[in-house]
């Protein structure tokens, strides 16, 4: 068993713990969550204020080359290339990751002309299907999903396969991919690999280079901070960056936008992933939330996001027995990423009443209660805080009350 | 001729003066861009600064809900929508113009699966060029993009064409099209009519809906002052929703997005056209931004930007005859938006001694300087000071000096 003294002193010896206070936390919340949108970086709200009070109102369009905006989607690249093991020029900040799956989907497609079929997995995060389906409704009897449960996905990847498209953690289970062996088997057999980091990119030690990944997307809002429905990122290998063709060939991507010339012409690198005018006051926020990503060692928030995972899993399997729980995660903390998620039949009121007890986690239908351990700023403690009062809601039946049982529209 | 007290009079008479005092304005600085990155809305800013310091750092993931994040695409489409003369319920705030126009355009080639062209003008702003050239590369041998000359349009529209893209007002220019006319003309021939709005809403009365225009796209950062970056806006007449289908087919676009079905399913109405998770920081900035413009009358915005353009035209033509410059904007205020172009042949570095001397308009390649008129925040007076330092410059010839040769990457 954990006790109390014990999580009390994995706090007093964790190398990160000063990390937290470059963070703004509500007092009295247990936020469990940062999985779906990571705690504001102070930096990051004071780059936004600077923005409103000089950049945008005072120096107004020269702040395009002056304040730097127009280098941004390769300066914050850069940043979360060294964060995902890209080398310099890989890594690119823009748009959402679904529009980003769009272009390297159809990259994939048209760099495979002969082969006809996407792989992904059944219980991939839906957009990721649903961007899949739509690029395969633009080649119409010459293109197919293929999806298929976990288990299935290496014998899955046959010679018509064009690309492989996998989320390197499961969203809802937390189960984590091994990126270099089913990137290895996607080679082996012609296809090109495609993972979607959205729920482990600054959560762990990732190593896009040296896997040979060809392509990546993910997430600026999650274990990056960058607030809420931050830009997106994708990395492409560089051997790739060449034949690269996007149909999504916007003025941002030209070799250059500012010529206004009348024909496209790609820019020569990940530049030319590009498209519209970026959203600057979300750009600048996920820019400065980096920076404490990168304070910060991968090692060390990886030892610290499994150490908090299995403290969590064993204080539920001793204290919550009784309560009708079944882990919905991988048991092995090298088989996930940074969450555990619990099924329970009544996990929709349970995850409200916790809400309302001050543990913020959220609810996956039909029946997971899942929790996000961000290791840049999560305390030990309040894992035995989180469990304890989840033990609370559960003992006396509070959870059944009326007011924890309406369904919302989101979660 | 116009004297200063002629302007002065206009100012102390125009309706629109109050306005001015919800934007902050740097000291000192006659801003003639707001056509490419307009001002700060005092609002924009206090409801980004509550945003940070309230609904992301203190109600976090709660916000979706509490602080109506979800809503945000739909409720700030609908303030646009009133704008544009758009039916409730027709547009919406996604993405950038340049990914807003991919989704119309696909649609649209999908609407009219028998036609083969996409009709534009060779001088429309390049990104929608580029775009149109991006989808018609999806459909090898059976798309093509006919790129014809303003005076070309009309002859080009024929039966094969699926649908006609142009800008309601020339970035360059800006010269004003017929947005009734075109669109009766496009419908005549079996087309689909697409407009970019970027260089008009905001800044004259528009007629959607009366019109029968089917799709149209449009910027947040110009004349609706959302900030640099701000999301575009989307519309498609009602009447085609049931049949809108884009590849682009993301979460956010799905009938019940937090079912996580693992099959696409389109939304309705126009929150099809969602595809990812919104930036909250750029939205909630146009979101506050846009009342300014509610407040204002669109016939009194544009019967102000024309006497603005006007009084620009007569002083430009009274006091700067003998500097070179030539009119590349039309005459006739009836057929231009709300800026006025000068060609001359340094206007590149004319341009950087006026910005030096704090009047900021911008170039355009080759040979353009942009003037634009935003009737929200500008005075009469300082459409005349403009002038007056664009002759002292011209008069003892500093815009020679060294320092104002250097090419730079933007503009």
């Amino acid at each position: 068993m954990i006790s109390r003294s014990d999580l009390a002193a994995l706090d007093a010896r964790d190398p990160l713990a000063p990390l937290r206070d470059r963070f703004v936390l509500p007092p009295g919340i247990i936020y469990l969550d940062g999985n779906s949108l990571g705690a504001m970086p102070r930096a990051a709200a004071e780059r936004v204020r600077r923005t409103l009070d000089h950049d945008w109102s005072q120096a107004l369009i020269k702040s395009w080359n002056s304040a730097g905006w127009i280098g941004l989607p390769i300066r914050v690249g850069e940043k979360i290339g060294r964060l995902i093991g890209a080398r310099s020029g890989e890594t690119l900040v823009a748009d959402s990751t679904s529009i980003n799956l769009f272009k390297l989907l159809t990259s994939a497609c048209r760099l495979r002309p002969d082969r006809t079929v996407i792989v992904s997995e059944i219980d991939n995060f839906p957009t990721d299907l649903y961007i899949a389906e739509g690029v395969a409704s633009l080649f119409p009897g010459k293109l197919e999903l293929r999806c298929v449960r976990s288990d299935e996905i290496e014998a899955a990847i046959d010679e018509q396969v064009a690309v492989v498209s996998l989320s390197h953690v499961n969203y809802r289970s937390g189960a984590l991919h091994d990126m270099a062996r089913v990137t290895r088997l996607a080679h082996q057999r012609g296809a090109l690999m495609l993972w979607d980091l959205a729920h482990s990119a600054g959560a762990m030690p990732l190593q896009l280079a040296a896997c040979d990944v060809d392509f990546a997307v993910g997430c600026g809002y999650k274990y990056f901070n960058g607030g809420p429905g931050a830009p997106a990122f994708i990395y492409v290998a560089q051997r790739l960056h060449a034949q690269l063709a996007t149909p999504l060939s916007g003025w941002f991507g030209h070799a250059q936008p500012f010529a206004f010339d009348p024909r496209y012409q790609p820019a020569a690198g990940i530049e030319r992933m590009l498209v519209g005018t970026p959203p600057i006051l979300s750009l600048v926020a996920l820019d400065a939330a980096l920076d404490v990503s990168l304070e910060a060692s991968l090692e060390q928030l990886r030892a610290k996001s499994i150490a908090m995972g299995e403290a969590f899993v064993t204080l539920v399997e001793h204290e919550l027995t009784s309560f009708g729980f079944t882990l919905a995660s991988p048991r092995d903390a090298a088989q996930r990423g940074s969450q555990i998620c619990l099924r329970h039949e009544h996990a929709w009121p349970i995850t409200q009443a916790l809400i309302a007890h001050g543990v913020i986690g959220d609810f996956r239908a039909p029946d997971i209660l899942r929790f996000g351990f961000a290791p840049l700023y999560l305390r030990y403690a309040e894992i035995g805080a989180a469990v304890h009062i989840l033990g609370l809601i559960m003992a006396d039946g509070r959870w059944r009350a009326d007011c924890y049982q309406t369904p919302s529209t989101v979660t």
